[in-house]
């Protein structure tokens, strides 16, 4: 026998009807010589009543939590003083339960999910994903699979999966390594991109294509990272930056669209890596809300106030009414994102208390006209040199977002460009130049004339990142097709034609066979539902996550194995006095 | 400047219009002063004709093969001498053409790419996927991957990835290792396949999942086999056998009507496993042509022939005329397959002659009117126990067909279901029972009381291969739910309960917790689409290879890492007095 609907499927119009429904009991009841059980299945719950003299009774009696039941009966509506609209006005009175498979009882209540350990969750993962939040993430998450496929298909794009098997990728991070039996002595490296792959395919006239491709970084496990995750990576012939971008407006609208039913306006803002520093301190700046900093350098420059007047890069930003410990709570966020200290202001009427207010006397007028801060608000200035102020003030910024709940009322999502990030990094420590994103990325062409000047800092390159709630969930850029450039590149990066070749080899001989203009984009997936679904870690969009150990606590992975299968891959366990 | 189409895209309606292409020199040709370019792109060919006063000509006349250009012009008509019919009629008159980027003389002519050396082909991967051929296996594939997934989505399936670096599967397979820094001395493994992590998401309720998922096994790589692979994966709860053949079959019409505009017959004719051997010779039989054998057992039986007399199995095939040379072949192909000889007859007019015929005067009638044997035709036979008769007069309809083309002029594509196949398989060297598939595979209700018993041979699983043309292209099962019959199932392969739990044991336990009857297939997905575009391999319809050292020529993958690398993961190279 069928199931005639799943439960989320019945509406008002089935009332009177017989309807097979199959699921898991979610809870049973037993009240005056009636079971009432709800009956859950992915879709939604419903009330099931067993009456004593029902044919039923005998096998809903044997009904625990978690029991596999099918269930035929008549759809209908509650006794009118138990309705209170919606869905469950309405119940299914059982005239046939089968059960299909019985369940121990399990190791945490499933309706307190959100309340268990982790490591339990983790462990009887099974389990957890059968509470309707988790559900609901996957079912995002493949709704969004489905209408990417969709959109680029439809945009003449190209699914290729390219090799898992493969050689170290230029992201520098650590590669996870695979001996080959076959090549004893020998390592296949997983990958941590498709980014050459997916130039080659530019190179072999593809033209359009896309991957969601699973990608692996051996990091240490800070906070939310997994050593593989997923990303949306996508590459487009004879584009130049704004192709990209209004492709990905679009199509990021018609994934909102589809998986949650929001508009995205379009096309998203764009701010200059500059600007988004400048004004946010971040280089993915959360404008769900304001709070742009102020530029107080010339106010202060010059000035009796030393620690200010001498500083490259003074910004103030105006907060909310702080208390002694707030600030205090600020100040360290400040110190821990690289600031000496967090000066502070209380406006009071016309005038500032607290803090350095008796140093400020002169600016006070143009404070309050430029930060516009309430009575009783306060100020929070970052000093120094300009990266450290700002990214130290943007961190108090968003400390202040989850102070105050800046977010509430605004906009549930909010995405932006990042776009002119700098080519080149300069390397404080060793005083060399390295790349930005990877050494493929193109320059602006107005600025590939300040390669080996002095001025190579400034060179803009034509990268760009997509921001979402504070979140970078994608990055690309246009490449670099030109031999030329790329000699540039690599020599201003201090890399010699043998090191390049040696690194890069059979890509660079690639580059030099017929290379289209082309550029592309690459998706943070896993952090894009995580976003899209309002869940607090990626662990939570993700059917089997490991731990911050690397730990897959419900396959127990990895693990020991024996010596002889080391043996057959030529390798062994390195000795302990090593 | 834009693109205005692809080449592919260009109809005599663009007559007279001004067109910008953009892609390779495919071909340069100098006449009478005017340069002919042939333009490629992954659409087309179209010809472009550069007048030596052009303003275009400088540009032009730098071109060479490879090069990538961007080409103005007007689409126009060739002169009407010049006409064959079809968009080879058109050319564009170039007004202005860019050259985007130079291209070193390729090693090898990519019109010739089909007698290149695969070495070639693959070290230089990013030229052959230029080859019009390769570019079609690739877009059908990424075609088949969005017709799955527009349907499975549509079907209510839930795209769910499952982990990459995980545990030992029960495929029996050798695992890819990959060694765990952050847990020194311990390994997780690739996944063989996601069969126990899609079981486990039927356990969480999500009710119907799909995934293109990359599996890989550490196998020797004969024939047509890569280390890592593409299946299409999925399970469905509260199903039946026929549920999953039914919704298989409209799948695969599905996607054979989206990407290649074929309409397969539905319902797939459904052979038992019994049926298909004994009749063709194989569990995955070609069924584009017939050559079904003919059982002769009995009109053997208790005769003078005493090879004959006393086999308990004895099959006929009816050839064409073979010369005694092509005999011997066939019989070559028949001892390789397991067989002692290729027992043959010639029909002359109604007697045979040759071969074996003095011994078959008594059944010469019954042979005529069984086989319907032309004039002039061979009978083959087979001899001794019935699996390796079979097996052995199966590869020998399978050369058949291949020196007689046996194919053509039937249909581009059969499709069919084998079921019904043995539960258990027994091992004749030591006398043990194994699993056929995996240890989860339900048994045939009808046939659970056999189990430990001596007819435990005959117990028929719930199982079903998929296949194309005789290929094996799907393969599934409805999965054990009852704990009680998984216990069957592991004593009739000598499992202890301890052994059990040690090789599955989180998954046994996910079992008890409320399992839903359920069932699924996995589909070899670049098998699949090689029988689709009619390529010879995988190879062919895979982006960048392996080869059959599983060594990716053109990345040089795998290669020798450092000792400081392989130290981070705690462990060596063996030594080699190991």
């Amino acid at each position: 026998m069928k199931r005639t609907a799943y439960i989320g499927q019945l509406t008002p119009a089935h009332a009177g009807q017989t309807v097979t429904l199959q699921g898991w009991v979610n809870r049973r009841r037993d009240l005056g010589g009636l079971i009432f059980l709800e009956l859950r299945d992915r879709s939604g719950l419903v009330q099931v009543q067993v009456e004593p003299d029902s044919p039923a009774f005998a096998q809903a009696d044997q009904l625990r939590a978690e029991y596999v039941a099918e269930i035929e009966g008549t759809y209908q509506a509650r006794p009118e003083s138990q309705r209170k609209g919606g869905t469950a006005d309405y119940e299914v009175i059982a005239a046939r339960v089968r059960v299909l498979n019985a369940a121990k009882t399990p190791p945490f209540e499933l309706d307190k999910g959100d309340s268990v350990a982790e490591d339990i969750r983790l462990k009887y993962r099974y389990l957890d994903l059968r509470r309707p939040e988790m559900q609901r993430h996957l079912m995002l998450r493949s709704k969004a699979v489905a209408s990417i496929t969709t959109f680029l298909a439809a945009e003449g794009f190209v699914q290729v999966e390219t090799p898992m098997l493969t050689k170290s990728t230029p992201e520098g991070a650590r590669d996870f390594l695979v001996p080959s039996r076959l090549n004893p002595g020998e390592f296949y490296a997983l990958p941590q991109s498709p980014q050459l792959f997916k130039q080659l395919l530019m190179i072999s006239g593809i033209d359009r294509y896309y991957q969601l491709a699973r990608c692996f970084r051996d990091e240490d496990l800070r906070a939310d990272r997994q050593p593989d995750f997923t990303q949306l990576d996508m590459e487009l012939s004879f584009v130049e930056q704004d192709d990209v971008l209004e492709l990905n407006e679009r199509l990021l609208s018609h994934v909102f669209q589809d998986a949650l039913g929001v508009t995205l306006p379009v096309p998203f803002p764009r701010l200059t890596y500059h600007d988004a520093m400048d004004t946010y301190g971040s280089d993915k700046p959360d404008l769900r809300f304001d709070l742009a900093f102020s530029d107080v350098t010339a106010l202060f420059q010059g000035g009796d106030f030393k620690a200010f007047a001498e500083a490259p890069c003074v910004k103030v930003i105006a907060a909310p009414e702080l208390t002694r410990r707030q600030i205090d709570e600020l100040e360290r966020v400040a110190k821990q994102n690289g600031a000496r200290g967090l000066a502070w202001l209380r406006r009071e009427g016309d005038t500032f208390t607290g803090g350095i207010s008796k140093f400020v006397t002169a600016q006070t007028a143009a404070l309050l006209d430029l930060t516009a801060v309430p009575d009783g608000g306060t100020l929070l200035f970052s000093a120094g040199p300009w990266k450290s102020a700002v990214s130290a003030l943007g961190a108090v910024r968003l400390a202040l977002r989850d102070v105050f709940d800046l977010t509430a009322g605004g906009p549930a999502f909010h995405v932006s460009w990042v776009v002119d990030f700098p080519q080149l990094d300069l390397d404080e420590e060793s005083g060399t130049w390295t790349y930005m994103h990877h050494p493929f990325t193109a320059p602006h062409p107005d600025d590939v004339a300040l390669f080996g000047t002095e001025r190579q800092g400034e060179i803009r390159a034509q990268a760009y990142d997509l921001v979402l709630n504070g979140f970078e969930v994608g990055g690309g850029s246009i490449r670099i097709h030109d031999p030329a450039v790329q000699s540039q590149m690599f020599q201003a990066i201090g890399f010699t034609a043998e090191q390049a070749q040696d690194k890069f080899g059979f890509f660079l001989d690639a580059l030099t066979y017929g290379t289209p203009p082309h550029g592309g984009i690459a998706w943070g997936f896993d952090r894009l539902v995580m976003v899209m679904t309002g869940a607090s870690s990626i662990r939570e969009v993700i059917a089997f996550p490991k731990n911050n150990r690397g730990i897959d606590l419900m396959a127990v992975a990895p693990s020991v194995v024996d010596n002889t299968q080391l043996g057959d891959l030529g390798i062994q366990l390195a000795t302990a006095s090593e």
